[in-house]
């Protein structure tokens, strides 16, 4: 990971403007993505964030990017994806922050795809000259970018295939202000940090509020 | 719950020893229920702990019980709580340990229910006059006994449909021990505690061991 990259975010909602604004402030270099060149959000968003920050499609964002963030929503993240095209994600450490929540049914949501499968694999198999490490989908995007929000320890994980592009990812946590980091192991265990979300969401309720995270306590050495 | 209590502990695995092992040196009077009568790893436990410990089929367990502990194997819970006798559950408070872990397709395992249901449901909609409170499935049964043996505050969940059942649940869990339950409502948040599973297998591996659990961590009031 370099001081300053060119980083495309793919996606306009809370979560894709935090993660960029967090970028521009940490010196990269950010094109914000969207389905359409003119996104409101995006144009809006570019505009506050003049220096280092601008928007376009998700192709045009994508071939800016040395890295890609993926957070858009779950259910239309391979969509995205293929929006952003293959040969400008050939190479890259693709980022995927997106949790396949389907609320079409009602509430709770389900999941699209989980238990032998996960939207992180699903990316991987779309894109297999992609380095996809799949992060950060474990909380909300307040905590993703301040970890220091809460008090004390607490932990984020990573999962990927490269271990290269994971060490990477890991120095970039840790410019977030991240300091416990669990490797999981391949892309596999995103099953585990996707089938995560229907706790994650019956916890907001319990804590009412979003702004949590959980620590991994283990026996003293 | 009362100081002394008849409990019913179905199930001869490590789980369901661990929890019968620990009732009995809090006092309860434990039978421990397994498929047949005369079952191996039963008559040596009740051998064992000659005070306070019996075995016998599932039905004499849960005849006995005024509390029952599901701690058999997820894949045959359905099963042996069918065996154990729609009557020797009705009006009393059935804890559900289980998870449905399919070992039968290889590694990792799959849940044979999730997403839009849940074993615990299953349980529930099977026996509409028990009180099931699914509970301490989130971890292996050495922290589930004696939660001290990790540093600090790590947590317990709590669901279920009754609210008292889960007051006097949470009064036995204090009694192991635990400090932080956390209720996380109705039975349907039992989906989010048994999808934790393909993480906790992921952590497990990270970590090098069982040993080990979660705290929430909260943004300070």
């Amino acid at each position: 990971m370099e001081a300053q990259m060119k980083i495309a975010v793919l996606g306009t909602g809370d979560v894709g403007r935090t993660i960029a604004t967090k970028l521009v402030e940490l010196g990269h270099h950010v094109v914000l993505g969207s389905r359409s060149p003119d996104n409101e959000k995006a144009s809006a968003w570019s505009a506050a964030h003049e220096e280092r920050a601008e928007h376009g499609d998700f192709a045009r964002a994508a071939a800016h990017g040395e890295w890609v963030f993926n957070c858009v929503g779950g259910m239309v993240a391979l969509d995205a994806l293929e929006a952003a095209g293959a040969e400008n994600l050939a190479g890259k450490i693709v980022i995927d922050l997106a949790n396949p929540l389907d609320f079409s049914k009602g509430m709770p949501p389900t999941l699209s795809v989980c238990n032998d499968d996960s939207l992180a694999e699903q990316i991987q198999r779309a894109h297999p000259q992609a380095k996809v490490v799949k992060t950060l989908n474990t909380m909300n995007c307040q905590v993703m970018v301040d970890p220091s929000r809460l008090p004390g320890v607490h932990d984020v994980f990573v999962a990927g295939e490269d271990v290269q592009a994971k060490a990477e990812v890991g120095a970039l946590l840790r410019s977030f202000g991240w300091t416990q980091i669990v490797d999981l192991g391949g892309i596999q265990a995103a099953r585990g940090l996707e089938m995560w979300l229907p706790l994650w969401l019956k916890l907001w309720g319990a804590v009412g509020s979003g702004d949590f995270n959980i620590h991994v306590v283990k026996a003293d050495a």
